[in-house]
This record gives C-alpha cells, structure tokens and sequence, in this order.
C-alpha cells in the first residue's frame, strides 16, 4: 500500500466527565494512547473549551433566565447588537459572539459555561502537560463554535492558541503565476478548528481531536485574530 | 496496525493548468487516480472556484484599476460598507465579500476571475461527471475564500454545494447531558471548505482535495447558507 500524504484528523474518544479540578491534559494523553491514535510530534491537539472551562471552574447556576441575561451582561464589555433574546456581544477578550459565549449546551441543567479568562494562558499549559507527558512539540487550540452575521450555520474558531502562528501571513509569495498575493493572511487556527469540528460534533460528547500532517509552528497569540476597532466596519 | 476511524483530507496534485473550456471533473479523477488517492463512495470532493470558473470563461481581461473597479461594481448587486479601496459588497448569489469575490491572484496577469453563474449548478455537473466516471456516490463542494468581519485572517468557505446539506440541523436533539440543543445548526460545508484548505493552500496551486470519512449526504443549496436580510444585523 502507498502512502499518500495527507491531513488525518482523529476523533479523541473516551476523555471522562470533566469536572473543576480535573486534569484535561492528562485526559487527552492518556484517552490517545487507549485508542491507539497517540500524540506525536507536530501534532495540533484541539479542545472545545467546555472541558478546560470546566475543569478551570468557569462554570456558574443559573437558577432562572434573568440569573442567565445578567451573567450575559455581566460577561459583555460591549452591546455589539440586540434584537429580541438575540444579543451580539464583545467579550472582555475581544470576540464578537452571541451571549457573550455564556453556554448552556453540554452542561448539567441550571448550569452555564464561561470562556477561559485567559484562554491562551490555559492553551500554553495544556500543551505544556501533553509535551512533557508524551515528550514531543505539539500545538493547541482550544475552540468555540460562534455564528457568522450572513451566513446560516454555525462554525468552530479557535479562541486560545499555543505553538501555532494565529496567522499564515502569505504576502509578499507569489501564487503559481508569479503575480504577488497582496492580501493573503490565511486564519490557519480558524481552519484547524472548523476541520477538527467535524469529528468532535456538538452532540457526541467527544470533547477533543488530534490534527495531524500540517507542519504548522509558531507563538501566536488568538488577540493576533482579533480586529482592531478602526480596521471594523460593522461595530 | 490496528485502524482508527478518522478524518482523511488529500491534496489531489498534478492537475494541469486549467483553460476555458477544459473539463474539470476528468482532470480531477485522472490526477486522484494517478496519485492512487481514487475516489470512493462518499468521498467529498472539494474544488477551489478559482479552476471551475476559468472553465467555465468566467474571466475577464483587466487592462488597468479603473476596468478592474467597474467590474467589480458591476458584479456587486449592493455595497455593504466602502472604506478607501476596500469594498464590502453583495454579489448576485448573496454573498456578502470583499470587491465582489473578483479576483487577480492565481490567473495571468491583466486578468480577473469571477464567480461562477450559479455555482450549485457547477458542483452538480462536477459532481454527475465525476459520479459517472468513478461509479461512486459523492458530494461537491465549491470554494472561496472571504475575510469575516471582527477576525482577522481568510478563511475558505462553500459557494457551491452538490450531494450535500448546507446546514446540518442538530436542533431538537440533547447533547451528552441530556440537554435539548436549541440553536445548534452547523456550517459543515463551510467547516469542510476551511478543513480542505489546509491542504490545498493559496500560493500551491492546488486547486482541489478530496475529504474521505464524513457521513454526509444530502440535497442542500448554497442559498440556504445565506442568512436572509430580516435576520441580518449587520447590514
């Protein structure tokens, strides 16, 4: 049989019920080697942030609607849009989401999931465990799914990186006529986290996958994705 | 060597130069069968716009700026919001992209590509024709790529569909706590588009992968992706 290169992307499947406290990077090394996948060097490891939220204790009850609208407000630095339940918030990380990425799927009921409050922080520390326990050099995303304003359909973006350039900046190559790319910085992270969404899926419980085949290394930082003010024109 | 399922995304090489007229599906299924990659029952075939509309003469020549910004008007049906050269616009399809998804990189010089006409259309021709000459069921995905709002960096995303849903409806059902899932519709076209990009890169010249793992079968338009313009919040 001839190899083909190519992007193999495996579902992390067996990782525990997180609880606050529990050790997430060990989870993702030990479920790895149970199913035969590992982790090897270069590999991308990506984590939905439920898990490292929850296991870093950002996670609140919610006795009732109004407890959540506060916590939604409360999370906001800004009122991006509003219209009926629909809030379009900043977060105080810079993202542009719905509800200030205040999450009530994949959570026992009356209970809420916030983002990482550094969730590069808690990406350097993952990758820092899983290295250390598997002796390579990985990368790591941790992910949320967010809304598009037009287009239907929800994807995963990756909100807190470590190991990985933010952006593939392309300018300055040329494409395969020679011209010059002007304007081709490629969010690699944003891809990786769409790809390794495919497997992992909202209603499975699988909280996890490895990437692997890129040749991706860098020290970005996910504020490198974000906008700044006077490059937005929809604030 | 015990096999895991997973994701398996192949850059299809080798496929010439394309010029007007030339037939994209058979010069696909020729360079994947060369590579020995083939294509198989349910593979997902993705195909950057790029090749598919220079096949289709949806280029044109652009002999100085001035030619290349009535273009881009002209394929605009609305400006969205105009900042020096930048130009958010609307194209026929709905589309909402930077200069009206007319395009100069990866075409000679003096020349821009634009969208196909109906790009669902392209995906079902490519889509029959690569069916007949493999005798496989699959699906086709036809991509672009567009900057987003508040993040940095482009992405890839489904401009054309065949044999696939445009949106994969998981509301209704609970997640791993038993929670019913009450807004979880996923772009997985447009997560397949970014995961495929990965390996068919902007500066490669490659114009097409083949994503092999997925489960996904279904008649979805693109039109279906397009947030209508009573739920836009961002116009």
């Amino acid at each position: 049989m001839i190899h083909i290169p190519h992007l193999a992307i495996y579902p992390v499947t067996g990782i525990p019920e997180i609880e606050p406290g529990d050790d997430v990077a060990g989870a993702i090394v030990e479920s790895a080697a149970r199913s035969g996948i590992g982790i090897l060097d270069k590999d991308i490891v990506v984590v939905t942030h439920k898990v490292v939220s929850k296991a870093e204790g950002q996670i609140r009850a919610i006795p009732d609607e109004e407890t959540y609208r506060n916590l939604v407000e409360s999370e906001a630095v800004r009122i991006v849009r509003r219209r009926g339940d629909l809030v379009i918030t900043q977060t105080k990380h810079g993202f542009i989401c719905a509800n200030a990425a205040v999450d009530r799927s994949n959570v026992a009921g009356g209970y809420a999931i916030l983002l990482p409050v550094d969730p590069d922080r808690s990406a350097n520390r993952l990758r820092t465990l899983i290295e250390r326990a598997t002796n390579t050099s990985i990368g790591v995303i941790i992910t949320d799914t967010f809304g598009r304003p037009w287009r239907r359909g929800l994807t995963d973006v990756a909100i807190g990186i470590s190991g990985l350039p933010a952006v593939v900046d392309l300018r300055g190559t040329t494409d395969s006529h020679g011209n010059v790319l002007e304007v081709t910085e490629v969010a690699a992270v944003d891809e990786i986290a769409s790809a390794a969404d495919l497997v992992m899926g909202k209603a499975t419980g699988i909280p996890a996958a490895i990437v692997r085949g890129l040749d991706l290394v860098g020290d970005g930082r996910v504020s490198d994705l974000i906008r700044p003010p006077n490059e937005d024109l929809f604030r």
